[in-house]
């Protein structure tokens, strides 16, 4: 089957829009949380949210396979397969911040070569296809380009990430020895803190302990704003990859910051 | 002169309404940042709201004093003195995160007796008015009362701080014995934490080397919604307080949580 980019895109936006309804229907109203067995909550929102999701793709790409972070794995082995993470940002959603978000991707042989980062409740969508620039769409309005900002070393750089906690064993000094060579760090930011990066207010996301519905989405939205998006070891994210993410606006960044992270 | 908190409300939001216009202005647009003796950032969208709102208060209040964080204090010895920040989560306005906000307090002989929390990008007002409910504003709507949510014991509690590196010395240890106590802890609020505390979506919010302007104007929107705010020793906040915060959605969990941040 030939790659047919702009159905599955407008595929991924509909299913983004789908995705806020229930999310914004929940949002600070008293959900029920439950623990998963990594100790991560999750709610009723996310269940709903991704069930909608699967129906969507079953429906329209029945040979595409689906990884979903509440529902699991249909056909991973397919040729494309969709990663979905419904509420990307559980805390920040069951704690009433507006920075959360639906995270679709569509892989192909492993790779991510779409992407959509739809944080609702803020009104802010980024979207990405391979080759394609990176698109903002604020609000309802009309979708418009992003790009990245320059930041060549890691002096002025800021950095998002989502909690200090996310780091483990060794890695913890290795973000502490980067964050001590750039500006500022600003925690709290889930996916939200891809899509800045993408849009040029900040210079640096570095995470770890995230799945593959966690990242795949975030890579066409980086390479398609001008960023650059690895592992910690510089290698490309795909399936398989191990959970540590290093995405740059500026590819001067990225290579300055490999060093430290990569021990 | 007798206190006259309706016209001083109105004043209070009359100051956050411009000083939201002059951040929204800047925000998302590339300003240049100042590092302070402290090194924490500053910019013109701050210099430029405290001197707007000093004005006003001039103008309306000329006996009261005023202490802000960009241009210092003014008869800090009156009876009545405002306390302004500008732009509360400086690191959030410069990396394009709509969760930072202005604080303007109004303190009687040392003690808040008003505060608004205003959070332009997000959209979101909180006001607190000593004696009376506290009342939270989204997108122009009508101001609507808002009451923290019970929460009798730690382990339940959701906790905001802005950042882990607030902490030094002792005060670390302290914060991750209580965070661990506790169910999860989201990172990256300022004052954002304060209003979702006052909202009844999270139950702590745990911080310290705050200066006077960073917690005045939180202290009539928590008690005024049905928390407890207090210094580490479990001490009401003042114009002389050491710059260690803990508010609480519910008493209990405020007394649970004081012994381990005590020491």
């Amino acid at each position: 089957m030939a790659d047919n980019l702009d159905s599955w895109l407008a595929l991924a936006l509909a299913m983004a829009d789908a995705s806020g309804v229930v999310a914004r229907r929940y949002f600070r109203t008293p959900v029920a949380i439950d623990d998963k067995n990594d100790s991560s909550p999750v709610t009723v929102a996310d269940r709903e949210s991704e069930k909608i999701i699967r129906d969507m793709i079953a429906r329209a790409c029945p040979d595409h396979g689906v990884i979903g972070e509440e529902h699991g794995a249909d056909r991973p082995g397919a040729s494309h397969v969709w990663v979905v993470d419904p509420i990307d940002g559980t805390k920040s959603f069951i704690t009433g911040r507006p920075l959360f978000g639906s995270l679709i991707a569509l892989c192909r042989d492993g790779r991510p070569i779409l992407g959509v980062i739809d944080c609702s409740a803020a009104g802010e969508r980024w979207a990405g296809v391979a080759g394609r620039p990176t698109t903002h769409q604020y609000a309802g309005r009309k979708p418009a380009p992003v790009r990245t900002r320059p930041c060549p070393t890691l002096a002025p750089a800021a950095i998002c990430a989502t909690s200090p906690y996310m780091f483990e064993g060794t890695d913890t000094a290795r973000f502490d020895a980067l964050r001590r060579a750039t500006k500022l760090v600003v925690f709290g930011s889930d996916c939200y803190g891809y899509g800045l990066c993408a849009s040029g207010f900040v210079d640096l996301v570095v995470e770890a302990s995230l799945k593959v519905y966690d990242y795949a989405a975030l890579v066409p939205v980086l390479e398609g704003a001008g960023g650059t998006i690895s592992d910690w070891q510089g290698r490309p994210l795909g399936l398989e990859s191990d959970g540590r993410v290093l995405a740059a606006g500026d590819a001067r960044c990225h290579a300055a910051a490999l060093p430290l992270l990569a021990g």
